[in-house]
């Protein structure tokens, strides 16, 4: 009973996520004509959904809401394989669910494929970046769930002003966000290289937790 | 005497939340020429305003300044039907004394009734998603206030960014915007969908909270 | 000892608090074309500004900043008459001295005069409003300073952003702001008109709380 | 060991901070128009990032990724003069690598000498001040990590919007800003200017600090 809620809320959880991110692209595009106005109603929205989505699930789910935080918790031993396996399908389905209800209240027809094509090198170390600092913070503040729900907001709000790649950084949105034709959507073509870098950023991220952060706690303790 | 003082923080309350809604409507068409800028000032002005009178009504009325989460507390049988009535009456009067103050600032006649038609089965989807999770939101928190206080405008500031409808989420304010030809305005026409869809909203939060952040409270302390 | 280095926070305060308002109206000017992006900048540094020391000073003076709260706690018997004149006139000298500093930060006189009216009943009732909320902020959460700390910026953001005068709200900025040419500056005729709506509100705002916030937390305790 | 995650985290989080300043600076440059919403990116992305890095930091090596706060801390021997070089040398390498690392993920080449002189007593005198108070937050917080952690970050973001001189507030990052052609970047000619300003700026911080707040608490308490 406590796995079935605590799916359910993964997949709410990313829904609600993704209705933001693409509904402030449709609402930005609609309404603001500087490009710099349109990204910041996109990093704020997305950084404000995922603030209350991560407080509201933490004690039902551990809200993950991302495969790449499910996948270093996997790793980490926090979740068995079965139910990691379970929150991923809630959170790609979520996520497309989310990105539909997106364009729909927007007018739109529900899922239409994305021809944002976002390839290089330089996009790919990007969305490793922005990743591998999330899960850093996600295990240095493991213990303390309040300040997860602070930072991990705070974080993805900056990442998306500053890093090339505006910080998808969570496999299930990416794949979300090939369903939708505004400018916050991504073309299937692209959507591998996002997903290996994100993976990649988060083992990254583990690596530097276990090194730098965590490590002091344990030894300084 | 309590009840009065109750009665009284929730009337003006709602009035200073109109004021700031309807003020920085009337100051951002005035200042603003990118869409998107009027738009970040009308929902930075709505949720500090918001995070404001939260705050400083929770102990006196318990803050709801929104008939629909008083309604959602009647079924809850946290508050007696005759009291609730009267906290919409309050909510109601005051929204529209309060939108009447705003048109006053900023020198134009007290109330005149908006032309802004806001129809469609989206923009009803649109009211009853952002409800929804406002009162999931509230009843999630139901027993720390401190969290209500923090979390409703964080919504909220995100929802007017991302919802089609840009989220009046509130049938007290939503009438009170009849009276005003600034952009926040809505036609006299368009209310009663955006009302219904805010009370159905507030019933599908309850559900939802019901199955999966309150049972998972229940159940597992 | 303890009464000089009160005073000496207040001017230090005030001085920074009138910096950060008058540098970013220079600031706006300078790089903004869009009126609305102006104001965001505006309110934005004022509010940060000021979050900045209301904390810093709280210990040392109680962070008034403002002959406005002063003139309250006078009233409440919380400071004598002779170290509320001697705040006043530090609020005073240090909110003209950091509009000069602000001046010659970006290379303008030391001190010019503005030469913007702000007239009119509305502007009237638009300061007697916003300062009458920010009494009835400090007044409720007279004891909890943390909260002070936090809500009057949050107020003074808001109301930047709704209320048609943007809230001086503050009667030694006032007085301060007649010696800039930017944006932000206030002709010296129109200040009587100001400082007076000002006073009145804190009046007003002492009333409401009288009657409201601290009313409750005396008879329910 | 201790000593050297300390190290490590001096290198990473000023790193950090430098991808966010030079990289938001990119991301404005390629998006937006008005240059006061090109500001308000930039000024954004910096004091988020600052916020993570803080508070990731702080338990690890203190947070300082600061070669004036680390100067302070040697005055007040909370630190090694050796300890302190390596901090120092960290922070400016950590800079330079970050201001690439941005450059790399905009697609520009490595390391670009900037051309922007920034000269000027105004500029001097704006980040003498910016430091000042800098430094005056953190030594007021000392013992209250909690608090630096908020207050930095909201001053920094506060004193970008309004000092003329963007406050640079940090030596190391100053450094590192040689090495973009972004908008964010300095002028080799004008490194020296910024970075005396800062020391001295320290200096003065500290002497307000030791007169008003540090000494506050220690004859009251």
């Amino acid at each position: 009973m406590k796995q079935k809620r605590a799916i359910g809320m993964e997949f709410i959880g990313t829904m609600i996520l993704a209705i933001a991110i693409v509904g402030s692209g449709h609402m930005a595009a609609n309404l603001a004509q500087d490009g710099g106005v349109q990204l910041l109603i996109n990093a704020l929205a997305t950084a404000l959904s995922l603030a209350v989505v991560v407080k509201v699930g933490m004690k039902t789910s551990g809200a993950h809401f991302n495969p790449a935080v499910t996948f270093v918790m996997v790793i980490l031993k926090k979740i068995s394989n079965e139910l990691a396996a379970l929150y991923i399908a809630a959170q790609v389905l979520g996520a497309i669910l989310g990105v539909g209800i997106a364009n729909l209240i927007y007018d739109q027809s529900f899922l239409k494929q994305s021809t944002i094509s976002r390839d290089g090198s330089n996009l790919f170390f990007s969305e490793l970046f922005a990743t591998a600092v999330l899960v850093l913070i996600i295990l240095t503040f493991r213990k303390k769930d309040e300040l997860i729900a602070i930072y991990v907001p705070i974080w993805i709000f900056g990442a998306i002003l500053f890093t090339s790649s505006t910080s998808f950084a969570n496999p299930a949105i990416t794949i979300g966000r090939v369903f939708t034709n505004s400018f916050t959507g991504i073309a299937l073509d692209s959507v591998l290289l996002f997903v290996v870098a994100q993976f990649i950023g988060a083992l990254v991220g583990l690596i530097v937790a276990k090194n730098l952060t965590i490590a002091g706690k344990k030894s300084d303790e």
